[in-house]
């Protein structure tokens, strides 16, 4: 046996990014048990599934800068097409229109997702992050998040929450729906752009927060614009990142959340907007 | 001559979404002028376009409530095609994928514009604005805005800056990109979705006030989330907007702006994000 052969198994985030092409444009692909929620996959992992099928797509230019998923339809135990067409390649910037297509035991096939991307040759350019990470203790200084809600996905992540925890009392008291936190992937795992999509989505639902009372959710809409460099991103390597996020608007059905990622050192990673569905 | 012919003529907004339907989910367009930039039209308008495209599609099943348009290549003076599929229907949501084509002089035809949007029937839930309109002084008490940087669309608009206005010097001094104003159509005209996702792109460029250099940028993805109610736009009428606006990070070319529009009686109407390309 050769050295190679005693390797670990990939982590369960490689193996939900291995997408199986399928002709043109297309990857075969099927939803990670690893990242499952209460009904289907984590929100997150779709995204990221999104996110693999166009960067690793053969005429792809640069890097994945913009990505919007419309969660349409429930994602199932079946496999699945996800089409990735690059709609648009100008000299430094390539629009993609992606969705993922599901057949039902009658051999019916329905949209589950849609989505569009915008990648771009990497720029040096005067810089900035306006928005600061706030100050908060280190990572190793926090303990771990532990939770009676319980879904698989939630065991691929270390979150140690800072501000705006998981209620403790479901006493329909109002508070702000900030929450702060530190996650990294578990077990450890060098950040990329897929993984930095995903962690877009980690969150609890704001509105759990904001009314401290469980009311069913699902994410509708994900956008996620990524800042991170290549180089900013190895430089995080395995280490925690800081994600934070707000809800803005609740009405009729709908709540919208913001949120940013930073590095440990403070770099602005990710900004994200999301649109949530929620019931009474 | 009947009453009827004496009618004022449609308002430039009401001509900027006269789409012409042109087959199955094809509608025929073309830029408006009344809302030409500098080499093209307003993003906010062609955003307008296609929530106006989704709108009018005799299959449509409720409001709009999310819509992302990714600016893919130059919008021209040609007519071009907007398509909207309704590319899944449920009982109480619907997604949608819409694109711009137009074709060249050579008979080539070009994507210039990529979009997702989701429609839904209404419900009246429990609802909140945890973003509460900053305290400002009503309209009728701040001044219109003027400014040197003359494009046509910005005439479609008065505006009353409060906080954050056009830079009166170019002298490269850092101040925070947040942009405060009272806006509304001019002339003025009721406030509806296709009008309030284009008020949503109103904003100077974040990076000219952030860096105090005015730099070449172009949008190219803008995300709406419309929270208002049939009912609540139709309380504001004609009434000015409180528009708000601020970066978040500016790296290797591109730079995001999230965004605010509360009525003026405090109603949180719209939230956006976007993402701007940037030149150095």
């Amino acid at each position: 046996m050769s050295e190679l052969s005693t390797h670990s198994e990939p982590h369960a985030f490689d193996r939900a990014m291995a997408l199986e092409p399928a002709g043109q444009n297309q990857y075969a692909a099927q939803a990670s048990k690893d990242y499952w929620n209460m009904v289907g996959p984590y929100g997150g992992i779709t995204a990221a599934q999104v996110a693999q099928a166009v960067l690793q797509h053969p005429q792809r230019l640069g890097e994945l800068v913009a990505i919007t998923v419309n969660y349409a339809g429930a994602v199932g135990e079946r496999p699945y097409v996800i089409e990735a067409i690059p709609a648009r390649t100008n000299r430094s910037t390539q629009h993609w229109i992606i969705t993922l297509r599901e057949q039902d035991a009658q051999g019916q096939w329905s949209t589950t997702t849609t989505a569009t991307a915008m990648t771009a040759l990497a720029r040096d350019t005067w810089s900035d992050d306006e928005y600061a990470m706030p100050e908060v203790p280190p990572a190793n200084a926090v303990e771990r998040y532990t939770t009676d809600f319980r879904v698989e996905w939630l065991n691929r992540y270390s979150i140690r929450p800072l501000l705006g925890g998981y209620p403790t009392e479901w006493d329909g008291a109002t508070s702000p729906s900030l929450t702060r936190m530190w996650v990294s992937d578990e077990p450890p795992r060098p950040l990329d752009v897929p993984a930095l999509t995903s962690l877009c989505d980690v969150f609890f639902p704001r509105i759990w927060l904001r009314r401290a009372k469980r009311v069913p959710v699902g994410t509708v809409s994900l956008t996620v614009y990524v800042h991170a460099s290549a180089e900013q991103l190895t430089a995080v390597g395995t280490q925690p990142v800081l994600a934070q996020a707000q809800g803005q608007g609740f009405r009729d059905g709908f709540f919208d959340q913001t949120a940013q990622i930073w590095s440990p050192q403070g770099v602005l990673l990710a900004t994200s907007h999301q649109l949530v569905y929620y019931k009474e």
